[in-house]
């Protein structure tokens, strides 16, 4: 059971950056897992083609959307829709008793919350994180399940370091002239108000989590407004928090959720409210540059898109980089803000055995790619399926594109997913192309679409990399070599660029994978957004320091 | 001599908010001060109406316009003036050796600079600051010396435990199915950038020094854009941290000076200047408001004005209250961001003698500031000068309007400074209006303009009080009572409303005295600016963690 005693634990985890968590990392070794798994499928599936009960301040209809990317078929579950004037009303409304509750109060609730979510909801959130992300069983699990839960514990890490800087009073006297002053000193910790937490369509809990809960530990109230494809993972976790504090004699309206819908989008209106304080945003480049540049008197916070590179210079053992890359350019079909999309080649790749051409390089790579997606049960276990139809009209586009200012190395196709016969599915697309071609490869390109670049040396790919990167905005980095000057260099021109680099991976752990208390998610450096999880940078200006003083008891 | 056991000492107070400062209060305390404060005295005079060599890259020119409030003649000091591409440009070149020397080498080399603005420059920044933005010389040694310099030191506190809560590096290992992971990781501060630091005319070195070091502290470099009427502190600043640099090895276009001209101003430029990473802003609030609302993407701190606020409900010694407010609206004329300004009267205020009428008690006020200000020599060391010729304008402006909507009180008037014949001065306006002049009072008025506002109750003054807080930017409040209960309402209506109180203050202290390592200034939760000296929120946002992995030596 998480507790007081678990955010100690992960304090220690986060000066340390071990590895470390409080969770089975594997669905199978999740306590008396044969009868809770079932039981969550069955819960997940009893919320299917109902209202979604959840009680909410101004509900005005109901909306609901939801597509299962599994089936292609409505999940038919609709959600009350509130008026946002009234959301932040109450929410307002809701705030003082939850600023006065002081910071213990709030990390037990906070953290019992986590517990809740993962002893109540796992595996019901694992369906809901499936049918509307459109993410693997064991994905929905690890990913957007227990990693998820860790990042939320992590916030509240740096929430409470943030919060525990400043002293609650003091005593203070000096002299001026010939009397001393004597005062005691109070100082309050004040929420900046309403937080906005936008969270998106293919993995909404990981950043969500962390940026709810940070924004509800240092006091604040949070509207939770999430795309309209991926709701119900927000719903159950809008459900219990506000269940837990009604428990617990706080206000539940400390946390609500706005629905809207594609056709009428309520994200501008949230943030330019004038009871919005905090922006969390997790979403589309165009938009979180708008959120950043507009969210103000707010503060924003933001996680867009990811332009990653890898430079494959060489290898100690070619064929284990390759299958590494081809792993992680295939997991959940590239939907994840850090998956690898663009690799830099040199004329020749250096190896052990000499240098390999770079054509043979990139016909190994889609070759791994072919190979691993090849068996339709395979394939499923590490594509899953694709979220948004959007992105087979994206890969279809770029393969036109591709075919006529380079070449396809692989197509891409649909794959029969073995359980689910209508999933929407699409192999990996990779295509090989020039320096003269950056406009279609220098941002991200959302989806299983990889792009081979042709770079005059390694120095050059290097260069590329970390210019496209800076420029469009890289959230992770790869880079695979032998000289261990250029590696140095890399971690340089890596750092400036503003990517968290990964260094000759190879192996079982996908190459993008980031644990929380150990890895920072986002450097906040360049356009992929800018906040990092989890800095203090990502909690203290969540609050204000109010004081006040007064002549001590017995003063002059 | 300041080294970094002062810094442990100082992080000492920040966590304990008791009253600590390495340097004297006054300056006959200051080491051999019979010799110190003549040289500095000298050594400013042989600045005067001599070009002030200091090297900058991309010089294009010269310009100087500062006038002494205390002779209203031009100083005859010039500067160069720089091209803002050529300052940046050579920022950036210097910041790569600046972020790899180090937390340790860039708080040593720092401190050492506050060191010697303390040492060899104190006296001289004293009259600096006194013959531009008009102090008198205790409040120039004091608020724009030592003061300062303990904000200096605060903001490296605050810089060090920031960057100290990052792990250089880190060991991790895991499990994925049947093989472990092993990891080395490595993380790496990463400045922002470049950091621009407009000061005020009024105030500089207070907020100048905290915002220069925090930026410096964390890796990135300072342009130092002085307000026009107040460069010599900051050219001086500048001067001494480019020599310690290039003394110590480092690129001294770490810190450089841009001076602009009244006519040509640079700031906007500065702020849209694609190579600005940070902006510290202060200033006026409609400029400051600019800048919070253009700087993105780069961050921005900023300080502007103060709708200070007074409610006097009561007070056990009603003639110690007024006198400490007296002495207080009257200190350096106002001319201080957190002078109060506005007094909010009840119909009677509560003292141990039984009720007082409010004209009773507003006639009291103005007696007092009356006679605080009779005396020429005592008038000298409390008013000081008027930095701006502006301001005697706005005091024209006040008393024509107040005589047609209430009543003046006190009237200003120019007072004969025994030392500077040809000083700027003015004696405080005193008025007392009804609410429905709050388009007078209900925003800063700055200089020595005080208003007495009329209201229904108690509970009313309290509640037009934080309002106006709220709606006009407070940075500080004062409340004067006798019951407790009311006290208790006081303090929670000004955090709400962002400004920081003062509770039934009497004696020696000026009432807006704000003691670096204890008392925080400005909240962030109203209009008066959105930073705080000091908190991690000041500091963390300054730099970004940028992280590289790699399989450890030996694993698999």
């Amino acid at each position: 059971m998480l507790d007081l005693a678990t955010l100690a634990r992960a304090r220690q985890a986060c000066a340390s950056r071990e590895c470390w968590s409080p969770f089975p990392e594997m669905p199978n070794k999740y306590p008396d897992a044969d009868t809770a798994a079932p039981a969550g499928k069955a819960a997940f599936e009893a919320l299917l083609g109902q209202p979604f009960a959840l009680d909410l301040p101004g509900v005005t209809g109901r909306a609901g959307e939801e597509i299962s990317p599994y089936t292609q078929q409505p999940l038919g579950l609709t959600y009350p829709q509130a008026d946002p004037d009234r959301l932040f009303a109450a929410a307002r409304a809701a705030l003082p008793g939850w600023a006065a509750a002081g910071i213990d109060t709030r990390l037990s609730l906070l953290i019992e919350g986590l517990d809740r979510l993962y002893r109540d909801h796992l595996f019901t959130l694992v369906h809901a994180v499936m049918h509307t992300a459109g993410q693997s069983y064991n994905m929905a699990y690890a990913g957007s399940g227990v990693n998820a839960l860790d990042r939320g514990i992590e916030a509240l890490v740096y929430a409470e370091q943030a919060m525990r800087s400043v002293a609650p009073q003091a005593s203070w006297a000096r002299r001026f002239g010939p009397s001393e002053i004597r005062l005691d000193k109070t100082y309050r910790l004040i929420p900046r108000g309403v937080a906005v937490c936008f969270t998106c369509a293919s993995f909404a809990t990981w950043n969500a989590w962390p940026s709810i809960l940070a924004s509800l530990a240092t006091g604040n109230a949070v509207i939770v407004k999430p795309h309209p494809a991926s709701v119900l993972p927000m719903a159950i976790t809008v459900r219990v928090l506000r269940d837990l504090l009604a428990e617990r004699g706080f206000d539940p309206d400390l946390v609500t959720l706005c629905v809207d819908t594609v056709a009428q989008p309520l994200g501008k209106i949230l943030v330019k409210h004038p009871g919005c304080a905090i922006v969390d945003f997790t979403g589309s480049a165009r938009f979180g540059q708008w959120v950043e540049a507009n969210a103000h008197p707010a503060i924003a916070f933001t996680e867009t898109s990811g332009c990653n590179t890898v430079v494959l210079a060489g290898a100690e053992d070619l064929d284990a980089a390759i299958r590494a890359l081809a792993t992680t350019m295939c997991l959940f079909s590239a939907q994840m803000c850090t998956s690898p999309q663009n690799i830099y080649l040199p004329p020749m790749i250096d190896t052990p055995a000499g240098p390999v051409p770079r054509d043979t390089v990139a016909a190994k790579l889609a070759g791994a790619i072919a190979s691993l997606t090849a068996d339709p049960r395979r394939a499923a276990m590490i594509l899953a399926t694709v979220q948004s139809p959007q992105t087979l009209a994206l890969i279809d586009g770029m393969r036109d594109q591709a075919a006529a200012r380079g070449r396809v190395l692989l197509d891409s196709r649909r794959y029969e997913h073995p359980d689910f016969p209508g999933a929407r599915t699409a192999t990996p697309l990779l295509v090989q192309l020039g320096k003269d071609a950056r406009d279609l490869y220098a941002e991200e390109r959302f989806g299983p679409i990889g792009f081979v670049i042709d770079c005059d040396s390694a120095a050059d790919a290097l260069e590329q990399a970390t210019a496209d990167a800076r420029a469009g905005g890289g959230i992770t980095g790869f880079v695979y070599a032998r000289d261990e000057d250029f590696i140095a260099r890399a971690e340089a021109a890596y750092a400036r660029a503003g990517a968290q680099l990964t260094v000759n991976l190879t192996g079982a752990m996908p190459l993008n994978f980031a644990a929380a208390y150990s890895d920072y998610h986002v450097t906040g450096l360049n356009g992929a957004g800018n906040a990092t999880l989890t800095t203090l940078a990502f909690v203290a200006p969540r609050f204000a320091v109010a004081q006040s003083r007064r002549p001590a008891a017995g003063a002059a």
